[in-house]
């Protein structure tokens, strides 16, 4: 059934969760031993465990076998998408009009597109651009300065004589127009966090973020780059030595995000978990792991403190790009070819540690689960858990019974629906229990997923 | 590769390690909240992590193909034995004779006859047993009174007119006497806690704890009841749920031991013990499952005192067994079944919490071994770690650096090679390091054991 070094591994495992339990059970509440000095010890062991699971993960070539059948699975469905958007006849074909120009940055665009992708998907249409991609904010010369068309047909030819109906759900007009989802009446059920059931059971066995990894799909696809692009992002790409260790990459938001959306954090925190990311592949392969980072940021001063705080760690990413990010020069050219090379960069990355609550992180990581095929928790964020703006509710279920402690705490029956907000990332998460209305914190580690799967008739099995 | 179950908790179970670590690093330093509430908490979390991984482990019928293979090789074992006992002559046979009267307790002499029993079967030698085993300090009636005899050959016949030599190293002499261990000149190499080459990887893969697996072979080999026994052992384990849901078997060893060779230890010890293990089966089946202890011990007062202070427990044993095991009834025939009996049951629980130092409970988890082919950690002991009295040193490998945090620690570089004294089963074991000769603790999750593999010609591989 399983070969030896698997049954070594997970004996193993095993054994070191015990030996974890005996230190906590002897020194966790005890006075006599320092606090901090128990709960470094404790921190050292859990972080040998992750390092011994990650090992576990990777026996008998398991990381090749999930890599593949992932990559067959990308494939799959980027075949599918192009399929619909190279209609044999564009005036016959059902088609989703989308408006590229939501006045927001190219994160935030670029998810518009992927939301009105994914619609049209879920309806068997292919999606237009109004104005064909030409009227965009972040570049005079249009979508195509950068990317591939991400179809055959112009809107004139789509549209043809036909009337454009307002969106409405399976509506049998041809031709539809998509309002921004804010606008919408009624979410489609093909929003994420779903996903397809033709692949669920697949997904599901392979991946630990179905939604995150299907919704990637749309962003890649979007995000296929023109010649000229493509060569700039080669000659960056060889700056920095993907592929010959671990490096992760750290994406630093801050200019207008600070304050408004989103707190600042200091640099400090960021490399933290960077650290905490690397003693665990230190306790993987059993020696120590050379350090290294790529930095994407709006703040061209983090390159300059991250070099001087951190000697001992090698440095990459272009202060150039950050520069091009300054609110003033965001909407130009170079901005555009900023952005793009940084968020590329990040999803060659083994790891990002950066705040979710900024989409360039988030696209990041998803243009990473397309391209690297891992496992889909190669992350760290410093706040949000990972989402799709404009979600639908994100759900959980308990699994194991809990009896809140603290105001703050909820109580949890195994089975109840928890709407989940956000991770704390301390052992808690926050959210309301559908069952009581009660809002607060819960552990996080006594519930599951409740998975959104719904049909998506485009898409046949794998 | 595996199958989707695999891979879902694979996941889980990295998933929570994760979520146990955020909740140390933020709980575990800081003095805001208690210190008791944040040990409890944690320990929640590692008995929840226990228990997930002991759902991993039966995945897929993981825990019946480990069963099935260890059964396999169990027979295979026992038919070797059985014929090196059985030769077609036995004035031929190379033999070795083992003297039965060691001055000691039903479980000291057992083991003394395992000890003599590995010692031939390494060197490809049938054991009989001087006397034939009619003079026997625990029955006037001799071996047979409760066993199937050994071999089918008298000593008379099994020595004939050849000299007895004593015992060295693979002597030429075709009949060799063996001293009690305490007098060997050297050890052989064959002697716990070592085993064969030949079965090693097969070994390894599916059992923790590869020398006590083949040592258990031998004591389940004399201790194969005669019909009157059997028939006596029947009775008594019908009375006992086996079978029905997860029995814990206590074994407390109590009178001459206590102040001498061991320490007292309370009931409630063995109890939080106990209850720890069903905490984790109910969070492995995700129900709250019945609480059943099976007790064995030489104390009376111990049901009582269980049945008062534990009443959500039902307690199984026989307060009669224990009334044989005083001191002034021990050399008898009723003592004689009733350590026999106690030791049989033992071996039928699905978990023991006892001392280790009593040779009675080790025996119990030997000869479970053998009959229920479990993954060999399916104890806890209140003092030592498993052993063999007269082993062979015990040794280990660290598998990560560790610099000793105060005196009585000691320092470790990985490939150090550590002889264990004792497992303190509040994360650090006791030891020597054989590389500085420091003498100290090291936490148990940074060594792994290294194994003694070495050749037993007459075994062949299965
Ligand atoms: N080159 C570069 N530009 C960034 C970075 N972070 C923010 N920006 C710029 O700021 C914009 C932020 O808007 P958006 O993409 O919607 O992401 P969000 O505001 O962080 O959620 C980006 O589109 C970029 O133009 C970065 O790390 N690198
Ligand atoms: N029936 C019964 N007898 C016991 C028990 N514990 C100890 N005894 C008796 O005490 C003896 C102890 O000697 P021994 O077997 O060498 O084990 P040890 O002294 O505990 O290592 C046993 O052989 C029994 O005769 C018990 O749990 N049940």
């Amino acid at each position: 059934l399983y070969s030896k070094d698997h049954e070594n591994l997970r004996k193993m495992l095993d054994d070191r969760i015990t030996e974890t339990f005996y230190y906590a059970k002897k020194y966790g509440g005890e006075n006599k031993t320092d606090r901090k000095v128990v709960a470094t010890h404790i921190q050292n062991q859990l972080i040998s465990l992750i390092g011994l699971s990650s090992q576990f993960s990777s026996v008998d070539q398991g990381e090749e076998w999930r890599k593949n059948s992932l990559s067959t699975l990308s494939q799959h469905i980027q075949k599918t998408i192009d399929k619909l958007q190279h209609p044999s006849d564009c005036s016959k074909a059902k088609t989703l009009v989308c408006n590229l120009d939501k006045q927001c940055g190219f994160g935030c665009q670029l998810h518009h597109v992927a939301y009105c992708f994914v619609v049209a998907f879920g309806e068997g249409r292919m999606l237009v651009m109004e104005g064909d991609g030409k009227e965009w904010r972040y570049s005079r010369s249009g979508w195509q300065s950068t990317f591939v068309p991400v179809t055959s047909c112009s809107v004139k030819e789509a549209v043809g004589s036909d009337r454009m109906a307002s969106y409405e759900r399976n509506s049998s007009s041809r031709v539809v127009n998509l309002p921004i989802v804010d606008s919408l009446r009624s979410v489609p059920p093909t929003l994420p966090l779903s996903f397809p059931s033709s692949i669920s059971d697949y997904l599901l066995k392979f991946h630990s973020n179905p939604p995150l990894f299907f919704i990637s799909q749309f962003i890649w696809y979007l995000m296929r780059s023109n010649a000229e692009l493509q060569k700039h992002l080669d000659k960056e790409i060889e700056k920095i030595p993907f592929g010959k260790g671990p490096i992760v990459g750290l994406q630093v938001r801050r200019t207008d995000k600070v304050g408004t959306e989103a707190a600042f954090h200091d640099l400090n925190e960021y490399m933290e978990w960077t650290e905490i990311y690397f003693k665990v592949q230190d306790a993987k392969m059993g020696k120590k792991v050379e350090r290294k980072v790529f930095i994407a940021t709006d703040d061209p001063t983090v390159f300059k403190e991250a070099k001087e705080k951190f000697p001992s760690y090698s440095i990459y990413g272009d202060i150039g790009n950050a520069n091009t990010a300054q609110l003033d020069s965001r909407y130009t050219d170079s901005s555009l070819l900023g952005v793009i090379t940084d968020i590329q960069l990040l999803s060659h990355c083994s790891h990002l540690v950066c705040t979710f609550s900024s989409q360039v992180c988030r696209m990041g990581y998803e243009l990473m689960q397309v391209r690297q095929s891992p496992m889909g928790n190669e992350f760290h964020s410093l706040d949000d858990i990972y989402y799709f703006g404009g979600q639908q509710a994100h759900e959980q279920i308990a699994i194991e019974k809990y009896t809140a402690e603290n105001p703050n705490e909820i109580d949890l029956e195994v089975g109840d629906v928890i709407g989940i907000a956000g991770n704390h990332w301390d052992g808690f998460s926050k959210g309301t229990n559908r069952r009581t209305n009660q809002v607060g914190l819960y552990p996080s580690y006594k519930v599951r997923e409740n998975w959104r799967i719904v049909d998506f008739p485009a898409l046949p099995p794998l």
